[in-house]
């Protein structure tokens, strides 16, 4: 079990490094459940030889599902899932002037035959569960481990409400 | 191998009957691919109680991935991933005025700590073609017969291309 | 009468305490007109339980109107309204990249069967004041305050006008 | 308490008999719960004087929940809910190129101090229930009536999902 | 002909003095052309009454042209409209979450039968231009210098230009 | 007075005489109110000078209001507002695949400097409204038909009201 | 000169045989200013190794500009730019519920680095006349035969002009 | 081949020196590949016959690629384009409240006849290296120089990814 730690499960690619500062939000959620990540840049268009070549060899290298974040024509999701048949995570990124309404149109608007699973503009924690829950198939574990952080979620909430401060409503 | 007939990995959920003309998509291409599939009708808003039950116990019954699908104010995909850690595939559907704008924003654009996989407006059959990715993690020949689909999609395009008529490019 | 202000009336639902800085209008508004209010934190996705407890226990409790705001793909409204028989009314806020065009939709585009009473993108204080509109069915007092309050907003905008300055136009 | 179906408790207005077709769904599920309601072409910006006294007249008259239904630029239940201390449900049609995008948002987005319920565009069904639900409160054998109202929607939710036809999950 | 500057001929209306900062360009340009201009806080909503009695008396107190101003669910120049013949030029302010959309179509989607001629999101300049040229009609002396406006910014734009730097391009 | 139906006064321009089906709209009003037009077709794009002959010219000819009606990138209205100091109306016309939204917005987000009185997506009805209105200015017996007009619609929507057949409410 | 029809200036790709009924009005424009074109379908996300490879020998093959129409999450046409360094030309398609705003936002959105030259929704006869034009560049002659379309253009709208039936004013 | 250098090949048009920020990455990127420009302020609106008159005699002056920025209703690129034959880029400018929402579709749905090559709001680099693009067709070197430019930008990615700063994945 020990094992899941030692190479990455889960690559998660960016067209910029300048993307880094929402898409490293996926590799600390996949971290707290004990999943390791890899991260890198790698273009649909300026590099996408490149963006192909780490697709097609993604699987073999033992990666087993791949988060995609870009921005604007936001086309780096759906080439990566052009060259593979792991699940791939899209993240609309919002940059530019459309703040994001275009990367989630060109993300989410996936015609039939190649899937995208698209998550909420800026959405890289969301794409880092999704990332686990789909793990959760193969590795039972992060299916429990999914369950805890639900019932964390809970005692947060409940705490967000102590804090309100007023004597609190009973139901 | 073949017991992987006999009882459902996927649940595919809907509002009501009339999105069945869309939703069979996902369970068509499920379909194709071997997986066995359930269908429901459940709403979250008429029935949140049997929306939620079938959430809470999709995983014990042996579901590995869920789908759902909704239109206008699409509140399912994320009401059924509040109860569930199995994977979530959220359709937005076109009904009413707005085409599905408002789906597509109501399931794409889930806050952080539950996701939702949203595929594109009516996007059923991408919907049950992502399930087929995600169950690749635990199901291998699952991954195979991708790969073959993917080289038929090559094939069909190449057919397109040759019914163009005139002498085709060589390239 | 003044048992009135002994229980509150009127219940507010807000996902998470960083919605407290607009919600907190609704409260507010509600004070300015006697009316005593409680605020919970619940979320639909996170906490879903808890969400639909307080919405099924809250007519007993004595709550006659309920007040749910929410960003992004915004379902508190409406799963609170899935298990009450209580007016509710919705405030999308503005938060995230799309700056409430999806909590907007979310909200307002509820399908048949289960309505919420939607106001403006943050628009918590018309939330109060819709919330007034409501109770003044059964508290006729609270259409007599509604009625000074009109005639205030109308004292406001004259004093306003009459800080343009210059001679005023006499009509 | 038969008494109650001798005058009206709701009044519907329109801008043109051309809304009829929509907004008599708000009269038809009204009439369903036992409540009278009144219809009335009147328009904000034909009539203004019109509007102006319906709204003006309409508490005085034994009316307790107004429904305004306008398209495109719809000031109608705007203007009707600056001369009333009644609560207002407005509820946007879809008519002209923009298919309800304008009239959502002239309705929706009303300013800080006149408050307007908005419901979905098309929405007139809801309207109607919304207008049940806010009776309920002085009115509350409604509030039994919406319980069964809700009982009966999860029969037929049920119902839809027993045609779809193959043997049913058990859940 | 100097009794033109003895009477306001336009009369800038505007729901709050919040909206000053930009209305104020209208009676800019306004004063630029030697029209004189009155500027009263009306809203729609919270002074229904006081809003239609301006636009009723604005053509007996000598006023030819109104310009309203308004943002969100923009309704104070089609409440306007609704009470006078005179032309009215709506300028759609950008308040709140929606940046002027709601404004924009809240004013230029106006039904058939009662127009308003709306100019840009926060375009108070080109409404003070429209109503010289509407003036223009009845005092011809406007059109003239109307034209000497139209030179000055070509002579504006020469200057942009030759503040380039480079030597110029002759053409 | 007989001579104001010697010559025209409104010119009306269209990009294409498909155009035609809706601009007719603003012909047809004028000439209910007895005031001439001539239309013309003219493109912003493929005639340019065609269209800046005609702006520049129509004020020498004895017309005082120009309509321009144009579809997609609609650059007619603005285009002829470039070469005129007449007041110039632009009707954004549903064509394409955009159904007005952005002939909406290349008419109305006119810069400063060169205004245009934008009316609703294909409003010609109200574009011609808005010239009688505009013409009222010079021409006083305009102002007096536009309230008979006025009034016209009032007993309208009073026959539409009485059409809908239950005895009417008073009020 | 005669050359220049003997082999494909012009490379058209297309996603799917269901695209040719609007990409091929660029195929006839082309034709009709006598430049040779060839057609091949190849999609971006199904075949993403044949669109890679047509692009990448179309500049050795002769092609000097390159028209590429997609719809939804239209990813084609940067695709295409990804691995060539002649011009491509973007067609938005109008496909699915979104109506083209999706294809339109993912085209026209390039990132720095990677143009794509866009045109209308569905405006596959502009990106014909476009690429002509760029042609102009290098083959002179085709400029001039876009001077004469240009005056067959005009002369077509003088003749819609002639149509429109009464007297036409002179100007 | 020097003579390249000698006079501008590609004119860059903006309506305002306020636009200068966004437009000289457009001169920028065309000064790195060696091709010369000229930047010339006119405004299609203010200055119709400097644009025009620019437009016209840009051909004969050596100008074969004209780029045009403007924002709002920007109708900048397309009167530039009905005035040549030469291709004409649009670059939509993100100014005023609607974000350049307004400018992309004033520019990118230009009716068919006279093409606009769009690229994205604030896209004035990618205008400078499609000119390239375009001209690369006359001038060969430029297309050699693309051919390093695209290899620079691969490298850059690489650079990037190597600054991610943990071991990189080897593929």
């Amino acid at each position: 079990m020990s094992q899941r730690n030692d190479k990455p499960l889960v690559g998660i690619i960016m067209g910029s490094d300048s993307d880094l500062k929402v898409m490293k939000d996926a590799a600390e959620v996949l971290e707290e459940f004990g999943v390791k990540s890899e991260m890198i840049v790698a273009s649909a268009h300026r590099t996408p030889d490149r963006a192909a070549r780490y697709a097609q060899t993604a699987e073999e290298r033992g990666i087993e599902v791949l988060i995609a974040g870009a921005g604007m024509a936001a086309h780096l999701p759906g080439v990566i899932a052009a060259f593979t048949v792991l699940p791939v995570i899209g993240v609309p990124l919002q940059s530019g002037a459309l703040r994001g309404w275009d990367s989630l149109l060109s993300i989410a608007q996936m015609p039939p035959g190649v899937p995208v699973a698209t998550v909420a503009v800026d959405g890289a924690k969301n794409a880092g569960l999704l990332a686990v829950q789909i793990l959760g198939g193969k590795h039972p574990h992060l299916r429990e481990k999914f369950k805890a952080y639900k019932e964390k979620m809970v005692r947060q909430v409940e705490k967000k409400d102590a804090n309100l401060g007023e004597p609190r409503p009973v139901f």
